[in-house]
Order: structure tokens, then sequence, then C-alpha cells
């Protein structure tokens, strides 16, 4: 293609809203264009990148058996009544209403237009494992879109979806579709941080996200140093960290329990006007690690039998739907912690299998504890179901609220003083806690999803009465996984994982073009060098940009390395049209340039991308 | 692919909306499903057929140096409001409210996407011409969608764009397109007929539309019958259609003067209660052909100069903005028309250079011509223009409305008894007239459009503001061209041409598999050597089906005629087993099948399928 051919509008002016690499450089190179707030256009020579990033993603997901289908980007609103999501999804599902006022949605996933094919073309088992796949246009009302593709409104997504009949065959699926993703991203040049994670409103349980680094990323990863060196592969979204214990005064839960033998009888005192840990901290001149923290959480949707849990025994149990479990929609919660540590909001509702968990308000507080807030405390507790971090467990001669006004306990241990009604992991993990693998220590880094995938298990077969006949004629409900990858966003990370200030330079895997040919003046000998060199290379396969422009070798060098192609040939007048014509090669991602005899030029350049290629694809 | 592992829920009864083969086919050899009215999802065997349509499609822009971008399926409501399209488009085009308020579209076409990028970017007329092109989703709120993919709501369109200095360049580029549409739909292996076609609502003067005949189809074309005998290349939708001048009383509009003069005079006749041509025509004891039918019509967006035509002295003249022409919002016109014919609304808008011409209601013709509606007429008509058809011309003798009620005229003629203010052919032609061209019998086909290309002129580039500096350096506004072609249609097209009772029959370009396979029972030397037939084909780069299923002959048979895969080998036990083994293999077209050795019939194959896509191709 000659440059003159194609619509590169390069600019040197960076957009004002452009704060990162990709952003900036996908404006600059000529790639992207904005319409309007979040949604964007690619541009010519953008679309080359987007379209390989593309068909490699097609090629893993048909290699490991998914099928491509294409269901439609407008989808009825039914199906997601059917689902809940209709509810659940909230302002970031868009909505419209059609001439004949029917509901609609811009579909932000699948999930209901995939089970529902599925449901009604599944009768047996024998059809079961199915994998079904689509790359389309979604949308995300995103309510403040910003940093490019990275965070838009419309955006594409491959998202794979697969039936099975048990949970192993699921699994089976799910791995591949984790070694899938992982070569993705090998072959697009990109490092990622496969974590565990939260599957959050998705529900079900058994997820795995695929993580950039990015000082912007709308994710808290907990990392172990030793990671790093290859030694460990912790790895997590902060949603769902854990970390080793370090119950730092003693060695172990025995020791706790001697310790706490031994420790005086717990008494009141009297702590006038004190009421957040620091206070209490310097009016007892103690450290917030012998405290207690206890804290009233509300929780909707407990899917956990409350039957026989202190003060729920009023609490109503309901089935939302046939299908569903029976669910509390509200139950209040005391959950202690250690006083230096924080509560994980997230883990506390995954433990008490609830859909979310927050502090409860003021007005509940008073009434459940019978004190102002910051007076809850464990000793004594009847009217609600205790909840300790297991960092409680290793608490003697500790610091609490006396459920009064202006009070608290001293010398209360665990174990003697009170019980709890559940025990569980519920701390929020910070850079310095220890590695539960390794014991190596944790550091964070903000991270940018760019894949994920699922165990969805029952969810939306049950929902939307998905079923088939097993091997004994009876009916059976599939289980499900889900599987996504952002285009776009896989796209723009590798931008910000390879560029330097002149522009990109992409891995030859994605490149718009392997090889920008520079004539520095497209004429006479030099002309006919380059259309020469231009149709050896094509013939080869590899793809060619010759800038045939009528601008100075300065200009044509600049935006060479803005556009970031991994091979430049510049073709001189004086070197040409020597008696060993040459003309000077350059690796984008090298400094020095090197003269090669002209008739080698297109062979070596061949192989050179080739084996690029090959090393990305290995 | 082995069969079993693909996805291809064929059915045996037809869905009771599928009238069409294309929507039967399409759903019987799972191809497609319906989630809702319009809306459809391509299941796997489908989308391999239809991403063929869309490669085909790409490689024939490309070759015409289009480029392809992907602007955003959501597009902002701001720029069909700068576009007036917003207004103009009516309850076809799907809005959108997003969370903050905000007004979109779901885009039934992107010119004003296109035209906002180019403005952008554009500033020299070094620039230009530049064409860019997408194939991406579109939605059009159907308000009773059909047919399956060929009126459905969601559907996919390749569009084009293409932005010129001069109007010898934009011609260019249209005829490029008019040859890449031609090799598109031949590579396709459909028959399509080019009509030139009024450009209607897009606005804009040059248009052809690609057509395919169909009993359902929501055109109604004008065709030569020499055109079958490759004779005469007439073809016309009937919005535009012209035909020859069928003066039948005199050999040339000379003799129509001199018959004229040689009529009675003009005289006033009683016609008591007649108010139609046929109650007249019985009244009179003559024939419609003697009438002078007139009658008033309403036009509105009058772009045409009216300063000196009658009645029209106090019309104001406004411009809708800055740089548009200035119109007439409303305009009324007697039109007269051999009463044997009917007034062709669309030709008679465009010779008015008119939005819209509209019969006027009651009220407004008895204020403008002064008698009941029935009784206008050209003799003595002060207080409208009067626009004739030709046929009126050659009309001497004649019958007409005497501009009061229940009286007429006879013996009127033409250029003696009144004079027209324009004379055009604004007639609907019909089937029996003769060719303009060639004088051959015109008839008549019911069409549906694949494709369509336009010169759009200064419609969009002026309202949206486009310009650059010309060689002079001064501000100028460039014209524009765009083109259309529908993906699902033409995949459904092919099917609707080709097909037999037992299903679809697919030409090798855009067939989903080029073999099916059939073991006649997957096993021993049976299995072996239909894994070896697949093995070679592969590698010759022949996509094949193994049908691996533990199924009767007759009904993988039946499957693979239904599904309509070009060559079909037959692997049985007893051929394969002799001492030279053999297979049979049958090409869907053909009724017979024959036996071939069973080293050869790969190479036998692969060579046939190279031959048919080459033939396409050529």
């Amino acid at each position: 293609m000659n440059y003159s051919k194609m619509f590169i509008p390069t600019l040197r002016e960076v957009p004002a809203d452009a704060v990162i690499a990709s952003h900036r450089l996908m404006f600059r190179a000529g790639l992207l264009r904005k319409l309007a707030n979040g949604l964007f256009a690619y541009l010519p020579l953008g679309l080359r990148s987007f379209r390989k990033v593309e068909q490699i993603v097609r090629e893993e997901m048909n290699a490991i058996g998914a099928l491509e289908a294409k269901p439609p980007v407008i989808q009825p609103g039914e199906l997601w009544k059917e689902s809940g999501r209709w509810d659940a999804m909230g302002e970031s599902l868009l909505r419209v209403k059609n001439r004949l006022d029917s509901d609609f949605v811009v579909t932000p996933t699948a999930e209901e237009a995939f089970t529902a094919l599925v449901r009604d073309e599944l009768s047996s088992y024998r059809q079961l494992p199915l994998t079904l796949y689509q790359i389309n246009t979604k949308y995300r009302d995103e309510i403040r879109p910003r940093y490019g593709v990275m965070r838009g409104r419309e955006f594409t997504m491959k998202d794979a979806y697969s039936y099975h009949t048990n949970d192993t065959c699921l699994d089976e699926m799910y791995q591949a579709m984790g070694r899938a993703y992982r070569r993705i991203f090998k072959r697009c040049g990109l490092s990622v941080i496969p974590v565990k994670a939260d599957s959050g409103a998705m529900g079900g349980s058994g997820s795995e996200e695929f993580m950039v680094e990015s000082e912007i990323g709308d994710n808290t990863l907990i990392l172990c140093k030793k990671h790093n060196e290859g030694l460990c592969d912790y790895a997590a979204n902060v949603e769902k960290a854990t970390c080793a214990a370090d119950f730092t005064a003693q060695t172990s839960i025995e020791d706790a329990k001697a310790a706490a033998a031994k420790t005086p009888a717990f008494e009141k005192i009297d702590t006038p006007n004190v009421k957040t840990i620091e206070e209490l901290c310097a009016f007892l001149k103690t450290e917030p690690k012998t405290f207690i923290k206890t804290l009233i959480y509300r929780a909707s949707n407990v899917e956990l039998d409350l039957s026989s849990a202190p003060g729920c025994e009023k609490l109503e149990r309901k089935k939302p739907s046939l299908d569903a479990p029976p669910v509390y929609a509200e139950a209040f919660f005391a959950v202690a912690i250690r006083g230096d540590l924080d509560v994980n909001e997230v883990k506390l509702a995954a433990v008490l299998k609830a859909s979310e968990a927050a502090l409860a308000v003021e007005t509940d507080v008073v009434r459940l504890t019978g004190a102002p807030v910051g007076f809850a405390g464990p000793v004594g507790l009847k009217t609600l179901p205790l909840v300790i971090d297991t960092s409680v467990t290793a608490m003697f001669d500790s610091v609490t609220g006396a459920l009064e006004k202006d009070l608290h306990y001293r010398h209360v241990a665990y174990g003697r003083d009170f019980e709890a009604w559940m025990i569980e992991d519920i701390r929020t993990v910070k850079a310095g806690d220890r590695c539960s693998l390794c014991g190596g220590e944790l550091y964070v880094k903000m991270g940018n999803e760019l894949g994920h995938i699922f165990k969805l298990g029952y969810k939306y077969t049950r929902s939307m009465n998905v079923s088939y006949l097993d091997e004994n004629g009876k009916n059976q409900i599939p289980t499900m996984g889900c599987y996504g990858i952002g285009v776009d966003r896989t796209m723009a990370s590798v931008i910000e994982e390879h560029h330097d200030e002149a522009g990109i330079i992409w891995p030859a895997s994605i490149t718009p073009y392997h090889v920008i040919i520079i004539p520095i003046k497209y004429d006479g000998k030099v002309k006919e060098a380059a259309d020469k060199l231009m149709e050896e290379l094509t013939s080869a396969g590899i793809e060619s940009l010759l800038d045939d422009r009528n601008e100075r070798p300065g200009v044509k060098f600049n935006d060479a390395d803005l556009l970031g192609i991994p091979w430049r040939i510049v073709i001189g007048d004086k070197n040409i049209t020597q008696e060993r014509p040459q003309v000077e090669i350059k690796y984008r991602r090298e400094k020095e340039n090197r003269m090669i005899d002209l008739d080698k030029t297109a062979a070596e350049i061949t192989l050179k991308i080739r084996e690029e290629i090959a090393l990305l694809n290995s």
C-alpha cells in the first residue's frame, strides 16, 4: 500500500483528555478518532491491528473447539427479565424502546442470548459439551468514559459460553480457556497477570481474571514479590486476596489459648468522649492491634441458613423464584476483626452467601447493639450472629466496646469471654502482608482486566429453564461457564506495554504493516528499488507500506517511528546507485540501523518477521 | 471439522412464518435462529457463509482503493440533527437516550459519522479523493419485519462513502463501485438486475440499484423483454422508469399539431353526476385515452424557481439553512396527463425539484380550481402552474374538465386551446409499454434491493460544513457519493436463486464447507479412508465436513442435501475394501454420482472446486 493512498492523519498535538500512552498514541498515529464521549471510530490503520487481534482470538477459540456464532447486538428485554439481569444490571445497561414500545437492550454481554439459543436446541446429553462464542459489538453505558478505548462505551468483546453435563467437564473447558487466553496474550506480545478474582455480580464460583499492570487500572492487585522471580504464582484481586496469618504475639492458636487462660478477668472501663480507635489507643496508651474492632453489617439476599443464628429467629426466608434457593432479603451481623485490619466486604458477602454486605446505618446499629456507634463489642452480644476474622482467634488481653456509651472492656480474650458464630478470613490484604502460599512479602499494583473466565454454574440455565435428558432419560440442568476478552483493551494494552517517546513499537503479530519502505525521494532509481522491494515483500506475504509522499526525510522518519512499524527500509539515492546497491534497514526496537545489499533485503526482512511471529506464537 | 463437533441443529419442520425459500432453508439447515421478531442469530454453519460474503465484499472494496474503517454502531444524535436526518428519518430510526439523557441512534447508515470524521481531518485538495467503508451492524426499526434476514431489523451492511473535488472524480468512483458491485454479485453466484433508481429520501442525483428478482420484493421493476435476450439493457425502478412515446393517433408531434388545427372549436358540455373517468367514458361513449386527466398536486420544499409561474406570485422562498438553496415550503400544481395513464409522483417530485409531491386535499382543490374535485382542466386555468405529461402534447379533440361543477369541454386540443408551463415525462410506466431504448415490450417484475450506489452531491458536506482548500487556497465543499450492500440479504438471495426441494445448493465461493465426507459407518477401513481424505483435502485448502455421526445413511444423505455442500463423498465398506479402493462422489447440482479411485479423489475434488471458484471470480 502506498502511504499517499492510505488515510493516516497523524497528529503532532496530543488530545487534551489523553492521559495515558495508548490513548495519546492511537490518536497521534492516526489509528483512532473520537465521535463522542466514549464512542470511537477506528481509522484504516488502526483497524488493521484491531482485526489481527480479533483473528488471534478467533484462532485460539477455534483451536479449543469453541464455535463462532453471531447473535444480534440489539436483544429483546424479555430475555433479560427472564434471567433477572434487567433489574440487577442498573444504569450501565443501555435500554431502548422501539416504535412498538417493546423493551430492548444494547447488549453488554450475551449470557441470555446464548442460553436462550441453547435452550431451544438442546434435548440430549449427547449434544454436550457445547461451547459457542462471538466477537461482536458490546455497549456499557459508562457514566464517565475515559482513557480512550481502555474505558469506552461501545467496545468489541469476544464472549464465549459453554454448557456441560457435569463439573469435571466444565472444569476441562475452563482450563482450556485459561490456556487459550495465555496464548492469545502471548501472541499479542502482552505480559498479563492471571489472578484469582471474585466473580462479583456475575454469580457463580471459580473465576480467573487476566490483568495488565496499569497506573490507571481499576483493579487493585495483591501480588507476591517472589512472583516476579518466578518462585511463587500468587496473584489476586484485593476483593478476594488472602494472606498468611500474622499472629505476631503467638506462634499458634494453641499458644493463643494458653495466653487467654493466663489473662486477667475482663473488666469494664470508662472511656469518656472516645470514639475512634486512634482516640482509644491514645487514651489507653496502646496499639490498634490490641483492639477488637466490631462493626455491624447489613447483608442482602443471604443464602446461608440463619435459623439457629442469634437474633435471627424471626427472619423470613423466601424463594425469589421457583428454582432459586431461598434467601433472607435482609440480615444483620456483628463482624469483629483485629483493630489494625480492615474488613473486606466482598469476602464478607461471599462467606455469608449474600449478594452484598455494607455497614449498617446508625439507627440500625443503635437498635441492634443498644449503644451508639463506636461501642459495639463481642462480649455479651446476643442480638446478632457474630462473625469474626481469623485474626481475632489469636487475641487475648484485648480491648473492645462494652455495648454501652463511653464504656469499653479490657483483658478480653477470645474463647474465654466470647465465642464466634462463624470464623472466616474476611480481612483486606494490604502491602506488607505475607503470601499465604510462600510467606513472601505481598505488594500492591493497579491493573486493568483484559479477560475473565468464570464458572457460572446453574445461574442462567436454572433461571432460564434449560434442560436436557441424561443417559437415563432424566431431565437435567446443564452447568455453564462464560469467558470474555476485550479486543479494544487488549490492543490498547499492547501499546501501553510497547512504546517509547517517539511512538508505538508494534509486535510483528498485530502490527498494521510489517515494513515501511522510505524512499528519500520517490523518483528514478530510488523509486525503482522501492517498487521492486514492495513487490518482493508482498509476494512473500509481508505487508508493507511505501512512503511515497513528497515530504522531507525527517518527517517520514518521525511518522515511521510514531506508527511503530517493526521494520524500516530507507532507500537513498547514493547507496542505491553505487555498484553494489544497498539500503538501510532498522528494527523499531533498536537504535542502530545497518546497510544491506538491496537484493538480499526482502529475504532478510521476511526471515526476521517470520522469526518474530514464530517466537510470539511459540 | 467433524459433524459431531459442529452445532448444526437441522429441522424437519418449517417455521410457520417462513414463506420464502431462503427463510425456510436458513432455519432448516441450521444456519440461523430467531431471537425476537426481526432479530436473528447466525449459528456456526451460517456464519461461515456470512463471513465469506463479507470477505468478497471487502476484497472488491479494497481492490478499488476504498479503505476500511469502523465507526461505532451507537452514534450521537447531535450528528443526525446537524445533517437534518434526526427529523427526516421518522420512526424507522431507532433512538436511544443514555443515562445522562443524551440522544443517540442505533445507526441505519453512516453518512453523518463518516462525514464528521472527514470534516475533522480534511484540509487540502491533496487528501482527495477519499473513499472509506465499513462492514458493520445496522438497525432499521421495521414495523413489520419478515422473510427472515431478507427484511430484518438488525442487519449487516457494507456502506462506503467517497469524497471528491469534482463531479468527474465522483463519477469515476461511482463507476468503479458499479463494476465492483457486479463482481461481488457474480462471485457470490447471483444474477442481479442493475436498475436506474430514484434516489428518494437519500437526496442527490445519479444512482443505481442492484436488484434480485423476488416474488416478495418490495420494488417494482420495469424491464425490457429484449433484456433477457441480451439485446437491450433497459431496467428501471418503476419510480423512475420511462418508456417510448405512444402517440397512437399520430406518428409525430407535427402530425398532432396538424390534427389539432383541424379539430372543431372546443365547446362546453353538460355532464351531470359524472365524476370518474369511467363514468365520463360511458356517458360520452368514448375511451379514457381521449380524456385529459387533470389533477392538483401539493409539492413540498420546491427548489424550482416559481417567480414567474401562474398563481405563485405571492409564494415566499426561504433558505432552510445558510448553505442550502432556497425553497418554497409548499406549492400547488395542476398536472395533466392522458386519461389512460397515471402520474408517477416520484418522477413529478423530481421534475419539480421537490422533496415530495402528493395529491392536494379537497379543500385546496376547490379553492384553487373553483370547482369540486373531478372538474379540473387545463383550459382557462390561471390560478396554478400547469405541468403536462408529454402524452398530452399529442392530444387533440380531447375531453377535459371545465373548471365548473357538472361541466366538461370537448374538442380540446393542446397548443391551440391551452399551453403548458412545463412539459415533462411524468407517467407511470406499466407492462406493455414500449422500451425507450429499443422499442421492445416492457414487462414488470418484483425485486429486492441488494445494493445501491448514489451520487449524493453536496447534501451532507454542505449541511455538515465540510470544506477543504483548493489549488488556489480557496475554500471549497467536496462532493460525495455513498454505496451500500446488504450482506444478509445477499446471502439469503443466493439461497433463493440456488436451491431445490431437498435444500440449498451453495456456490463454491460462499459455501460453509466445500465437501462433505460421508462414511457409511465411521469405523475400520472406512474411517481410515475418511480420515485420510479429510487430511488430504484440508492440506489442499479445501474445507471439509466429516459426517462422523452414528446415523442411518439416508439421514446423512438428506442432511447433506439440505446443507447444500457442493461435493459429497460417500465411503462404503464394500468399495473401500476391494482391491482398488473406490468412493462415490456427487456434485450437489447434478443427479448422478460416480465412482472414483480413492487415491485420486482429493486431487479431483480440489480441482473441481478451484475451477468453480475461478469461474465465479472470472
